[in-house]
């Protein structure tokens, strides 16, 4: 569905517009097993690894797209990430379909961006199905953040990256939450060492992926319980579900509390701040510390916009 | 006695080996009087701007002259920069000379870039003083980290990246040890806009420099009171000194709270962990928050190799 040429032309059409972002070697990570290299693209420009996917998105739209309105449902990183690429790319004509109860900051934030901003539904269910009926009656172009194979296509240069920095590469760690991230950047992967793993990580508190390869069914919707890796709930992404035999070797789930750890660690360790979400594949490593023997580990950190209270309760909790 | 053109054959022959930088422009540091952006160089490879001037002092060697073998006197940022750079090279005659109390971890991370690490005298100024008299005597190439023509031109590079990222700059904030980091910057930025104030930061613990410019004496070393600044503290170097009249428009001192409080606010609210010496710059605009009305301002931050146990200390003080 979505083939290694595609992460290709997504990556000549962004170069420009993002950041390359470091690969480091993380000294606490590794030991006399294992080296572990962390993908710092929580320094992304916009803090997320979302943004290629929107860059990759708006550049590859005709005129006649752009003229029918483009429309998100988001008030997280896909939000924030369409939002600013528009703004830099002169694209004016942007609707993000945002849940009412998102605290105003957030909402702040995108509207920053000079986009417009549409606050329906009670939760994101909510507004996700609400949004679409009415981007759909109204004729926009609805850019879905993990369903897309020019987002898609996009989040895997993170992938082209670090494998340009670093050839030898056993096992990559990449976050689950729709999928649209770990499928770019395992087609990145697989391009460069077809022998390479890729584990895609999930939140004990929904498993979605997991759960969707495991009964053959694709879950677009499913239950959460509480979690701090807001960027990582709800159902998987079509694509990613069809294509997660190709792009997935395995699992990795990580409770919440471990989570917290790995921000804690990479915040005083190794000097980054990292969302939940983003840091979740650093939480699989620091509780599996004999796991992958003799192997050289990427793990991908995709986001850094962390409440600044959590980021404190975390870092502060003994 | 260094000119643009220096910095900007620094630039040509480092590029390829350090980190573009973010320019981020700062929500809570910004008001309706002022635009504040800050130029992330914590983020660097190796966490801060000094890796900028090893590559441009090593690159800029002859055959010769990396054969009677590299020597600096540091356990910090230059230490680190030079070791790494060397490794990168593919120079191994380095020498570090640290002094005897320097923690272990520091010595370590210093030691595995592979190069010969000498332990002499109790404190900085005695290592400084030892080392070099040692290295003069074995003839090898002391590289001086606020007095070397290429070091300091590779540090201006940071000044070229942020004016292509923004031309209508007004202001820059940078902070002060020796002053290497600021002349270097400074040459760039008023290369741009000759118009441009440029601002030296330092610490109410150790303002060599703006005594050394009020009372116009070289002051190559200065009494320092306690400081969470290491890489800020002690005497100037030359040729920061010679060239402050054209470098420096003016100062800032900032105390040592007021600078833990920039550590806190970068942490939290701009996500980027700072070393107090790199934050240093955030320190002056916190407390004095309607400075520069009127105008765009750029605060650089040069590390982020802070200690952990104080950064969680600070990051939880209330």
């Amino acid at each position: 569905m979505i083939k290694y040429s595609d992460v290709l032309d997504a990556k000549n059409r962004i170069d420009k517009y993002i950041y390359k972002t470091p690969l480091i070697k993380s000294g606490v990570l590794s030991n006399e097993h294992r080296n572990v290299y962390l993908k710092l693209d929580n320094q992304q420009n916009q803090r997320c690894t979302k943004l290629r996917g929107a860059f990759s998105k708006l550049t590859s739209l005709s005129e006649n797209d752009i003229k029918k309105g483009i429309s998100v449902v988001s008030s997280g990183n896909h939000g924030i990430a369409i939002s600013y690429a528009a703004s830099v790319l002169g694209i004016d004509n942007v609707n993000v379909y945002i849940p009412k109860p998102t605290p105003k900051t957030k909402v702040d934030k995108i509207k920053s961006f000079g986009v417009n901003i549409h606050l329906i539904g009670e939760n994101y269910d909510e507004a996700y199905s609400i949004g679409k009926s009415i981007i759909a009656e109204k004729g926009e172009l609805f850019i879905d953040s993990s369903s897309d194979v020019e987002v898609i296509a996009g989040q895997g240069t993170a992938g082209i990256e670090t494998f340009e920095d670093l050839s030898d590469i056993d096992v990559v760690l990449v976050p689950i939450g729709g999928g649209g991230i770990l499928t770019g950047i395992s087609l990145a992967a697989k391009h460069f060492n077809p022998q390479v793993e890729v584990i895609g990580v999930q939140t004990a508190a929904c498993p979605a992926m997991v759960a969707a390869v495991r009964d053959n069914v694709f879950y677009g919707e499913y239950p959460t319980e509480d979690s701090i890796c807001e960027s990582l709930v709800g159902g998987v992404g079509d694509i990613p579900f069809e294509m997660a035999k190709e792009c997935i070797d395995d699992f990795l789930v990580v409770e919440e509390e471990d989570i917290k750890k790995a921000i804690k660690l990479l915040a005083l360790e190794e000097k980054t701040i990292a969302e939940a979400g983003g840091a979740i594949s650093v939480g699989a490593l620091i509780i599996n510390p004999e796991l992958f023997k003799g192997k050289n580990v990427v793990a991908v950190i995709t986001g850094g916009n962390i409440d600044k209270e959590l980021l404190e309760d975390i870092i502060c909790s003994k």
